[in-house]
């Protein structure tokens, strides 16, 4: 097992140290040797997304970004799009928009106006993180030597105090940390990214900059004013993020205080009356255990879910666990749209009431659906339930993955699910004033090596199928290596190739997804029995070098319901196969036909049967579905609002429909899109 | 023909007399004898809701509406209600929220702080209106006594200069008329309203206390110091209802430079630079001819488009004409509930995108189908289309009807058409803070008999059946009585009797509603040929005392399916018999089954047929419809969002569904309700 110090503030911090002094305690220079997963690497190395081996209530262990290596696959092909194109391109808009001319202005370096929202430092932030796990990936130096310059810049203008914010400063340096600013402000907001930020930039690199920073303005400035003490100010996370913040800090360097911080803001301060509709959109200021359900700002209450399981795992508390399990199955049985993105009204970005789903409006913000897998992250990796695995690869294929265009320039704020340009709405743009989405995305593809595997004490866990190399360890420190080959998810067929060091009892745990309906597998071409979809298979043996699991998954297309509460859905169905849901684009169909006008013939009497085709011209090389339609001629366009039922109105003509995967809708011209079609009427 | 000398301001009201000298003018005692539409009468007794008499591009005139009587029919029992119930609850509660306190304070006869929101003097206008139609209808002398106690209190506040509002005053007078003021103050509203009351009270009695206010506003204050001159300032009329109460103005007072004002409130004055989010919401400060589809706060949509219309009335001018065209072809193809009702937006009170019309969250303000059908009886003034009846029936029945509780204490603001009251919302009540539907819908059963018939220069128009007695006179003086006997809207059958003051050949044109799929018509046992759904059946003949119109309009329950477009329909049907919209609710179906799993049975084999019953004893007695239904048992709550699909999952056992009429929703216990069920999917 690995054993290592923890990193003690007091180590290497002197709280009375400058900014530059504090750069010259960076000593640690860069090391992007092949990491083999041996203990005596510096641990920092080898800490995961989260760092929750020693969580006393986390199941499973991350693994880190480094020990695994995704090429040649569906996540290879875009990872190196983050890398090549996102990640670059968004430095450039970040400079552009003055968003890096905020900190160098504080210096006297550059005239310009502070630049963009009272939330613009987390966009950099952000970025940070995004490369901070590309480096745990690779040695892109010139990626590095960008960042670094970057997060000079950044701890330079930190004050004696620790306060670090380039919106409140000089003649806005009095709204400080007011209870207004608190709850607009995002100061904390900030200070949560810069912490991610730098944690992940830290595992890359070792290098404590931009963490020290972060500590100190958690130790000198947070922790020394406010608080639950009489002689201290109370908190309002406002957005929440430092919780979760907070509590990877802690992980990272011990300090029970950065823990005991998290709680008492997720616990909320009654010292402070906020009232209902406060606490109901910034989803904070009242005991997190106190919450019956998703409501508010979609994206605060995903966060605010993350800090809460991440605060679980450290403490048990159980009455988290009960609200936790709770707000999840509020989730999971009447707020997540098919493609996993949450958050349905524009207005207050946020969870509609129970069922309400529109599709057309539906605003499936794309840092709702990232706050959405990293909570279902948390929460597997508190129990190892593979149910939270299959939100996450619903959200990641579909909500996730259709934030960024397939050439990693353009990015959606909305994720719809269903469009039609006529609206005037420009759904992917290469930057947004209010720019959260696009390097959120960036990080979690940068990330994304991190969220495949887990170990347990009793094994490893395979989450997430993808073409791949994992080169780690079990926890009894045994060498393991794993190769998947596949192409996944387009086929449902994957090898992997299981090494341990040595010979070794333990348990390979294989995800079986819920939407599977039949799934075979064999280990060394001996067929295994009990598999379940939904469910871990469990195989529990002693496996030796050049072990194989040869898995076939049934891909079948699947077309699927909503609740009848739906109302959006109702009469309507959504296609999936394997973990993606489909769409049709009117591009697509023959010329001259409305998606408006178009139905899915599903009558039994019909040929019923997908045509499965894989075009490897299209979109980057897509599996297409075409399925027999009718097309009720014109129907919606014949000015008529209200017309006599007549059952055969919706029959028309025939006509064959074409699917796309609706992560790679809005690629082309502009068109109306839609995931959930109707269904013939006979 | 009717002729009068139109009123002079200069004749009977000095602008430099005080409020306390103005009420002396008040000469004219109140008379309410039988009028028999002899020319020789006062001239305000005989105008009807419009005065369009002598407007030269409005082809239909107005009957007043004392020359109508409705008694024990549909519509008597509602306005016996109004009368008896709402409009004096109505008073009290506005007494008890401290709205008369407004006016009385000002007089030192109150201590209270002022109350309510900027626009509260228009509820009490518009309650006043209310009474004003209702005295046009007969004499309730308490009614009439306490409206000339509140109609003193308000003029005896108006400035020297003719300012008058209770709210822009003492600290805030400063603010008055600012331009941030004239956005959002609702100073112009309020004096729009108060026009509007004050003709409706002139019209009943004579008196022009009220009204001689109204011009002093307009005069002294608006016209002196507002309007294009380059020495007055600019005007936004912020919440149009100014517009359509100057022209009404001009119609009583013959003054040509109110309608000049209501068009350049129209036209909007380009030294206001009024950003695109303020006139799409505002509805006005650009000119009204530049709009090409409704939009913004659907209140205030309505209201332009009926200060539109009457100025259209006056000038003729065709971009209007063209304008007022596009936006009712807008309104009545994509953006009008089947019930009349319309707005689909809480955010913003506002019009959606087109076919936005969700059931759950429909807005559908019960002022603003109010506004659709003010708007559309000016359309039918100006034209004689029947297609504007039509949609005023639609919203009269309906939209605006599920207002006001069958006991006529408690009101909708919003009137959803899917409704559960597990969401926390109290549908139905007796006050709000903006309390602007309940006297609206006050004002409109009051003046309906006035809504009944129109005149034109060959004869007379039937709109609304409903049982009454007309006793008016054609447009050339021959005195015309006009009976119908009827059932409606319970029954299609409607006799008529004709009853000129001597021989006459005059065109009698009887509306055939576009929702009817038979008509018959016989006048004198003759049966008539060419009767056409949505057209005037135009009877020319010589007509003599004692002649009779038989009409059979064909009530067989309809089902009804909504454009494509309207996602929130598909796969739903309405159900409308004669022109009642029905709806589920959840307590009339057999016990255990929720709305969420029925189906309508409408398969070709089943038995499609609806059961007609009318219940005496029902909700004030209605007519029940039963239909054969499909209960898909529990589907809704088993706690699975998505599940796939299976074309006879909906199917489920066999129900009786149980219709009522739409607008007799919510007065039982809370249950939820719906007007669009899903159809059964074989």
């Amino acid at each position: 097992m690995k054993i290592r110090p923890k990193i003690s503030r007091r180590e290497f911090v002197g709280s009375t140290l400058s900014a530059a002094a504090m750069q010259s305690l960076y000593v640690q220079p860069f090391l992007r040797t092949k990491v083999e997963g041996s203990p005596s690497d510096p641990g920092w190395k080898d800490e995961g997304i989260l760092f929750v081996d020693r969580s006393p209530h986390a199941k499973l262990r991350n693994v880190p970004v480094h020990a695994v290596t995704i090429t040649e696959g569906f996540w290879g092909a875009r990872r190196e799009t983050n890398l090549k194109k996102s990640i670059p391109s968004m430095e450039k808009l970040l400079e552009a928009n003055g968003r890096m001319n905020n900190y160098l202005r504080l210096r006297g370096k550059s005239d310009s106006q502070q630049s963009g929202p009272v939330y613009s430092d987390s966009d950099v932030y952000k970025w940070t993180e995004a490369v901070g796990f590309q480096l745990q990936s690779g040695d892109p130096p010139e990626l590095r030597a960008l960042a670094e310059k970057i997060i000079r810049g950044i701890v330079a203008v930190q004050e004696p105090n620790g306060y670090l914010n380039t919106y409140y400063v000089a003649d806005r340096a009095k709204q400080r940390m007011t209870p207004e600013t608190q709850r607009w402000g995002h100061e904390l907001y900030n200070i949560g990214h810069m912490i991610q930020g730098a944690i992940a930039y830290y595992r890359a690199t070792g290098d404590r900059t931009l963490l020290d920073a972060g500590i100190r303005f958690v130790d000198d400035y947070l922790l020394a004013s406010f608080g639950p003490g009489t002689d201290k100010q109370p908190l309002f996370s406002g957005h929440p993020e430092i919780e979760l913040a907070l509590v990877e800090l802690y992980r990272t360097t011990g300090d029970q205080r950065h823990l005991e911080l998290a709680g008492y803001i997720l616990q909320g301060d009654d010292r402070i009356k906020v009232p209902r509709h406060a606490y109901v959109y910034h989803f904070c200021g009242i005991p997190f255990t106190s919450r019956t359900h998703l409501e508010g700002h979609a994206v605060r209450a995903m966060y605010a879910c993350c800090g809460a399981t991440d605060y679980y795992m450290e403490t048990g508390d159980q009455k988290y666990w009960k609200t936790l399990d709770v707000l999840w199955n509020d989730l999971v049985s009447s707020q997540m749209y098919v493609t996993g993105g949450v958050g349905a009204r524009s207005d207050g970005e946020a969870f509609g009431d129970s069922y309400e789903l529109p599709n057309f409006t539906a605003y499936g913000e794309s840092c709702a659906a990232i706050g959405n897998m990293m909570w279902n992250w948390r929460m597997l990796a508190a129990t190892g339930d593979a149910k939270y695995a299959d939100v996450i690869e619903r959200a990641l294929y579909n909500g996730i993955n259709s934030g960024m265009s397939l050439d990693g320039t353009l990015y959606c704020y909305r994720n719809p699910l269903s469009f039609d340009p006529a609206g005037g709405d420009q759904i992917r743009n290469p930057w947004y004033d209010t720019t959260c989405c696009p390097p959120n995305l960036e990080r979690i593809f940068a990330s994304l090596p991190g969220y495949l595997y887990s170990t347990s004490k009793d094994g490893l866990y395979l989450h997430l199928y993808e073409n791949s190399q994992l080169d780690w360890h079990l926890e009894d420190g045994t060498g393991l290596k794993v190769e998947q080959k596949t192409s996944y998810p387009w086929d449902g067929a994957v090898e992997i190739g299981v090494t341990p060091a040595k010979s070794t009892e333990f348990t390979f745990y294989l995800r079986i997804p819920e939407w599977c309906n039949s799934a075979q597998v064999a280990v060394n071409g001996k067929s295994v029995s009990g598999v379940t979809p939904g469910q871990y298979l469990a195989l529990r043996r002693r496996w030796s070098p050049r072990d194989a699991i040869h898995l076939k998954f049934g891909m079948t297309p699947q077309v699927i319901e909503a609740n009848r509460r739906v109302v959006d859905d109702y009469g309507r169905v959504a296609v999936q196969r394997g973990p993606l849901v489909y769409c049709l684009e009117q591009l697509d169909q023959p010329q001259g036909i409305s998606l408006y006008d178009v139905s899915l013939d599903l009558r039994e009497d019909s040929s019923s049967a997908f045509h499965v085709e894989f075009d490897k011209d299209l979109l980057g090389g897509i599996v297409v579905l075409r399925h027999a339609g009718a097309w009720a001629e014109k129907t919606s366009s014949d000015g008529k609002l209200y017309r006599k039922y007549t059952p055969t109105a919706a029959k028309g003509r025939q006509v064959e429909l074409k699917f796309i995967p609706y992560y790679a809708w809005a690629n082309r011209a502009a068109t109306p899109m839609q995931v959930w079609t109707p269904t013939f009427r006979a």
